[in-house]
């Protein structure tokens, strides 16, 4: 499975001033493509901090790094600056990237949204990538996102904004996604329990997981007191569907002998939502 | 300022499962109470990844960790072995966690809640804490909350489910956390500009934050296209309420000079939600 991580940049979310859904949202999108995210983190707009993250995922052998925020005018968006150190590709002018902001910044002025569409020092750095890097074109804001592949890391960066971050991802990045995932497949099945103590149903679990290690076995309660009652998740990734249908199905079968043999009954099964 | 780090625990976060509300709501206190979140993971359920989260937060000379999710009955509940792992504090039956544990089982085999109050392994391994770790009581959940202070570091693991973590954080917690925040202060203040350009705003704010360094500034539009505004945050912490408040004065009245020279103006200033 191709090991992910996120780096999510920023003060106003270290600060509590602003709550990341970001990378909620490129777990959920990561796990569909049958890849798993191994680690997000959210650090400040601190250069060393950054590179000290980029650093870290290389050293943990991550295929794919994701970093949100810090892509935008000012003197605190560092994002860039810090994949060109941690990479040893400096900052330079991206034509095609350039473009982009010049074309953005038109329409921007003629829609009366800016007054004027000169390509100030502030504008001319969301041009500015590292060495080798390729702008993705974003369709809902002036920054552009930025796809960095040195050795066998990907490295995507993506603005904060998440209306800009989503748009990308789903347009620009598309070719990238299908390069490095593949005809990986991915399937989840939910079950609701009829028991009422975790404490109970933990071993069951476990021992289900042990005879299936491809599979992700997790338990939530809803609820809590008499009407509690327990979702148990099981999700793969695997190569093809048909692989994946059939290992989920197995480890079906294998749920609910434990769970009869111990009187507890599977009251759903549901896809996820 | 404190320096903090947080450390959430749940292969449900990172795949995708559930949003990490947690470690928002965590920052929003910590920088309330006049602290510094340096960096926030998530992490799986895998006890490697938590020990080098926690040796990477002594590393960077973190005062205050914390941990949310992982202290469960299941087998994937791994944050206290972690700590164990990482401070060399080995796990053993906490006697006043054994206590809590048992009341909380009783109470609920009373209510009916769960068959019977018989302390099994799994509800025991809720009362296992590193060596010298203190429980914390979780007055809505079975699992405690753990603080451990170990050198001049102090580590404390909340449990994964918001209702429980907010209140051991603001129950039990709070003689550790008076002891560690002091009387620091905090103070915020938002502006809202009558600008449209984020990147013609980018040089006036970075002049500002250069000429007033404890000041934390931050723009951030809202909207774009003919109708955005921006709202600048300004923040700074610091020994005392008097303090936090003439710096913030300060640094409100250079921005207000800074915007004026230039043409824009202040629309509102507002007080935090």
């Amino acid at each position: 499975m191709l090991s992910v991580e996120i780096i999510a940049i920023g003060n106003e979310v270290l600060q509590g001033d602003v709550l990341d859904t970001n990378s909620h949202w490129l777990c959920k999108q990561i796990a569909g493509l049958g890849g798993r995210v191994e680690r997000a983190v959210i650090v400040r707009d601190d250069q060393t901090a950054i590179v000290r993250e980029l650093h870290g995922a290389k050293q943990r052998q991550s295929r794919l790094i994701f970093t949100t925020g810090g892509l935008g005018p000012t003197g605190d968006d560092l994002t860039l600056a810090a994949i060109a150190a941690a990479t040893g590709q400096p900052l330079a002018i991206n034509d095609e990237a350039l473009a982009m902001v010049t074309t953005t910044y038109k329409t921007l002025a003629q829609e009366g949204s800016v007054p004027d569409a000169a390509m100030t020092p502030p504008r001319k750095k969301m041009a500015r990538l590292p060495q080798g890097a390729v702008p993705l074109k974003n369709p809902v804001g002036a920054a552009p996102g930025m796809l960095l592949e040195i050795e066998d890391i990907t490295v995507v960066s993506l603005p904060g904004v998440p209306g800009e971050m989503k748009a990308i991802f789903t347009e620009a990045l598309q070719p990238t996604l299908d390069a490095l995932f593949g005809q990986s497949a991915y399937l989840e099945k939910r079950v609701i329990v009829d028991c009422r103590d975790e404490s109970v149903l933990a071993p069951i679990l476990q021992a289900v997981a042990d005879h299936h290690p491809d599979v992700y076995v997790k338990s939530r309660a809803k609820g809590f007191g008499p009407d509690v009652k327990f979702r148990i998740t099981l999700s793969t990734a695997g190569p093809s569907a048909g692989d994946v249908a059939q290992t989920l199905e197995k480890t079906l079968t294998s749920l609910k002998q434990a769970l009869d043999e111990h009187g507890m009954g599977i009251l759903e099964v549901k896809e996820p939502e």
